[in-house]
């Protein structure tokens, strides 16, 4: 389990990184670039555990992660372009990331017995809606929600197939490599050919397809 | 109580459909308007089970409405007239959903022993917060807070219908019924004289009344 | 302890004028002025007892917090002149309610044994969060994630001076005076000399530092 707690390690980097970036594009200051970063990493993880009524949450469980976090909104407040050049290399982490925070959402999920449609839903709120509420905090239309490389997709194929494992009485170590699999394969397939969903125009634009 | 069933039903529907409607005009791709839908349609009943605590939430204990939404996601993508043909004929199960929604917050929030103006102001917010969230997500100011056809007041009117009938020991048959044609009433009667509050200048802005 | 309820009774008051002038620059309406006014006045605190999982909402158990803002935003809707000048006079009150509000906050969660970094983090999250979500209902970038005088900052210390007290076993009400005295200060220091925080620039953004 200490590969997980490294991918785990891995996707909060990523995450808080994505979150520094977003806010000093928005010209916020230190406290901005913490809070929105904290945000991106823990707000999916926050969200899941509301919903299913598990204390305590995430981050005040790891309390070592907002420190984390901190440090990094200081090296980027201080040395912006060093942000930059480590988010350049996030993309396996953060895809690895989304894959862990969607099985274990999922999990969770199913192991309170809600329906599997929504253990599903609930493993990509956990994986994906960090960055929705980032981004909603920084006055943007959520990039997920919009035309971009599959993201929130790749988590829910994930989750599928993390459900359909436990359902089928796989093994639970396959069970975890081939949701993660799937999960990071689509997700760098996306970014690489650029695989994305249309956008629907609203039926009354004039302007619209 | 079959009837509330439908009534409640109704409701979702209509709420995903404004939802859909909302994240079409801003582009987004299908996983927008699912999440988008979501928000309208159970933002407020998740937003009062966490105040009040009540777990397993609204849209997880129902897990059959998440899928209802998704399949309207999917026609919405597809073919974005049907939704808006779906939405000029849901006036009245809107003013349904909201007054059903209204009462239900209501009554919970009475029997968690809430001082009744709070549990007034939670009906509204199971009622009506919904789509307020989803404005917020889709970078909108709140179309409820702005000057428009009276909304949240219809559901505050049918709260304290329903408080004062609990109070005064009616019958909880008649009850429900007052307070939910005190709601639909209201709303509908609004939308059809276009019944509004007048906006707020702040002081200091040169061009305000 | 009559004195803290002095000190939370301006500190509402505080907060609702900051939402009602926020919400009328907007030109919304009354309910859009009473929304975010309670989002200004209970946002943090709620965020706090859903991430400590602190059952009844402060709130609710104080209901008669939800009935002045009720009254603050019809006066702000009348006649708004008398909010600007209300609010003029209230940088000490809200000074001390950021005091108050976040020594409360840092306590809680000090009680619910989270590390002493996310125990600073909640009590600055008490104290300040509640102008976060305002700001963001209100379409805006929040204002303490801008470089402005310091806020949250002033927060975060005086959270680490209650946490000193308390580690050192210093008496409780030496504690409490040293730490909203800090917040105090500094928050007043910050608004006469206007002390703050440079704003971050985006590494790729040409027109940056």
């Amino acid at each position: 389990m200490i590969a997980l707690q490294f991918i785990e390690f891995g996707a909060v980097v990523a995450s808080a990184c994505y979150g520094i970036l977003l806010a000093s594009r928005k010209r916020m200051d230190f406290v901005g670039l913490f809070c929105v970063a904290c945000a991106v990493a823990f707000g999916g993880g926050t969200l899941r555990d509301l919903c299913l009524d598990r204390q305590p949450l995430f981050w005040i469980q790891n309390g070592q992660y907002p420190v984390i976090v901190f440090g990094l909104a200081a090296v980027g407040a201080i040395a912006p372009g060093t942000m930059l050049r480590l988010e350049r290399r996030l993309a396996i982490p953060d895809a690895l990331g989304l894959g862990l925070f969607t099985i274990v959402g999922t999990g969770y999920a199913v192991e309170a017995e809600a329906p599997l449609f929504v253990a599903a839903l609930i493993g990509v709120m956990t994986g994906a809606f960090g960055g929705v509420i980032a981004d909603v905090i920084c006055n943007e239309v959520p990039t997920i929600f919009r035309p971009a490389p599959l993201y929130a997709s790749c988590s829910f194929a994930g989750a599928w197939v993390y459900i359909g494992g436990e359902c089928l009485g796989w093994e639970h170590s396959l069970t975890l490599a081939l949701s993660l699999g799937t999960v990071v394969f689509f997700r760098l397939a996306s970014l690489k050919w650029d695989w994305r969903l249309p956008s629907v125009s609203h039926p009354e634009d004039p302007s619209g397809g």
